[in-house]
């Protein structure tokens, strides 16, 4: 099986003047999130996607979910954890009872406010997870990257062409992904802000596939400017 | 004397379907690099700037400078050179020529491709240049960086909390800047992609001013629909 997982938990605080977590916010009548699936759901290999939400929003997203979608049974809603990582595991665990696991399934773990991931991002990844166990989507660095510990002074200026922008699905082999997620210690799990660290904190290699600038994430207001001109909704 | 100093010799070549280098893309009526310069002459600490351009460019330039800014005479306009830092060079040459060299100068390096530059990212530059001998501006890195020596395999994912997203204005005092190119080996020169790292290739230290989002480079297709959308050229 093809899972697909969605993690709309977050608060995003980054952008201003928002009444409700940025994956909420609508646009052209419908929140970013309904954008997301339904651009996930174009990809027909996904026999179910998770969405972990925040309890509060479930009422309203099932909602949503049946009326704006065209495959509303391919989606499943179910409530996130604190934190990204306990939001995962709540997915993995719904999998298990649902489904059981099998040794060659596969997770694609996406943003919800990456609203634009593209059928070719989601086909590569999925291969490339099925093919090397674990991968991410990365786009070349355009920027000069400055490493500083201090946030003061520049320490050194990483080699710019050895430096990708991770963006989101990370993919991995489900079972390969569940195995690692259990051997994480407590204060790994609590350190961790990516899927991807799983398999660096395991020692496990990471396969990178190429991202798209359109798969942006809504990060600031000037994206969510970006993401309405796009939708037309201006 | 504060100068600063504009580099505009780049083709631009990830900016699609356009017929002309992306500072010269006209949005609003007016070129990309009339709009940082109006900008960056919002700052009146500036005694003049320099533009270092393609010399195709020039007399487009000369004119646009005339028909377009308050204040022409605060401006001026020279060939640019092959790289990026024969640009640099040409620009201190210039400056020699027209003032000499003080050892209390200052120059702010900007790029042409970024608008929307504020006047307190210019402000707090001059002051650490001064202070400090070299600045750069930097926001911190919303996304995850992966390191790829190869670009397929992760080699590791350095602490996100000590990237920053390197932007310009680069800013220096200027006979110190002067000094560091003239010991720069041939070597180095062919390798350097930003003016910041003429810092580490000598050696010295340089302090990081805190960017903004909207202080944006204008690298794709998307940025190019950003930059006329917050110009209203829609």
């Amino acid at each position: 099986m093809i899972y697909g997982a969605m993690l709309a938990g977050g608060s995003g605080t980054r952008v201003k003047n928002a009444p409700v977590p940025k994956q909420f916010i609508e646009i052209g009548g419908l929140p970013v999130i309904i954008h997301t699936l339904r651009n996930m759901l174009k990809c027909t290999r996904f026999d179910l996607i998770y969405i972990a939400a925040r309890e509060d929003f479930i009422g309203y997203l099932t909602e949503q979910v049946e009326k704006n979608v065209s495959e509303p049974r391919r989606v499943r809603i179910i409530a996130g954890g604190k934190e990204r990582m306990d939001s995962i595991h709540n997915v993995t665990v719904a999998i298990e009872a649902d489904n059981g696991i099998n040794e060659d399934d596969v997770i694609v773990i996406h943003d919800a406010v990456r609203p634009f991931v593209t059928e070719k991002i989601l086909n590569d990844s999925i291969d490339a997870a099925a093919k090397f166990g674990a991968c991410v989507c990365g786009l070349p660095c355009a920027d000069t990257i400055l490493h500083s510990v201090r946030g003061d002074v520049v320490d050194d200026i990483p080699t710019r062409s050895e430096l990708f922008c991770g963006q989101a699905p990370d993919s991995f082999r489900l079972a390969h992904f569940i195995r690692m997620q259990e051997a994480l210690t407590p204060e790994q799990r609590a350190v961790i802000t990516g899927t991807s660290q799983i398999c660096t904190m395991n020692g496990q290699p990471i396969h990178i596939i190429e991202g798209d600038a359109i798969n942006f994430k809504i990060t600031t207001d000037s994206d969510l400017l970006m993401v309405r001109t796009l939708l037309g909704d201006r």
